[in-house]
């Protein structure tokens, strides 16, 4: 690995389990939760997240990079199919075999998309379990949980 | 194919040929491109860039979604891990087996990267070639030709 990222060894590989959405303007749902983390050998990590409905069915998917400009920051870039771009920065924490990322994003949405002002997200890998918690303001709502899944290291 | 995006089939596959890089700030360069635009049953195109340089070593890469509201309307979404998001909007022109794409974008970036205020891409497929240019507004310069390339069909 690049040695700007070495610290995130932790995330690398394919994350895999269930999630729960809310939101004040949107019924509550459960969906299964996929995250890959990619080391490409370069300074950040690319990662890809696909979820499923109950029925199998394909949800949601989204893609991006983690860059790690100091090993207690992070950046994020990704871009969000339903008509999101993110670019966010923050922190991360590293003892005791748990490694926690938090980052702070604002967001550009397409004019025929919902708006999204904000996201922020929080990612804890602690014994081979990813918890994921991600907080948004969006369509005039503020900054208000919208997901949180928690997945086991595949493979 | 979902039929919202059902007329952007001619960009579907994989795309590989030579590009060159310049702008006022830079030494200019040449490089291998390859664009792999990957339909996922879903109202829009995921898409990957990867570059390398003559040598072979892997140079850029870049991820995002293109989105098509109508048939004549596109938006982008893109996460590049040099530290920049960006979302756009701009025009599909489709006649004569010619398929003309344009997005003009914003862009965020982040606070350790070089700053990018816009990036306007222009994709062209005639005949199994994919010609590209991206202009970019960067650094305090204005928008400026960055890169143009020619890429084959592959398979």
């Amino acid at each position: 690995m690049n040695p700007a990222v070495a610290h995130l060894l932790p995330l690398v590989g394919i994350w895999r389990g269930e999630g729960h959405g809310e939101y004040p303007t949107i019924t509550s749902f459960d969906y299964t939760d996929q995250w890959e983390f990619i080391d490409v050998g370069k300074p950040f990590l690319l990662f890809i997240e696909r979820t499923w409905n109950a029925d199998g069915a394909p949800m949601h998917t989204e893609t991006g990079y983690l860059r790690a400009p100091s090993p207690g920051t992070v950046e994020i870039l990704a871009a969000i199919p339903t008509g999101q771009s993110e670019m966010g920065v923050g922190t991360c924490e590293a003892d005791a075999g748990r490694l926690k990322l938090v980052t702070d994003a604002e967001v550009l949405t397409t004019p025929t998309a919902k708006r999204v002002d904000r996201i922020v997200r929080r990612y804890e890998v602690h014994n081979e379990v990813l918890s994921y918690e991600m907080e948004m303001s969006a369509v005039g709502e503020g900054l208000t949980l919208h997901l949180t899944a928690r997945l086991i290291k595949q493979g």
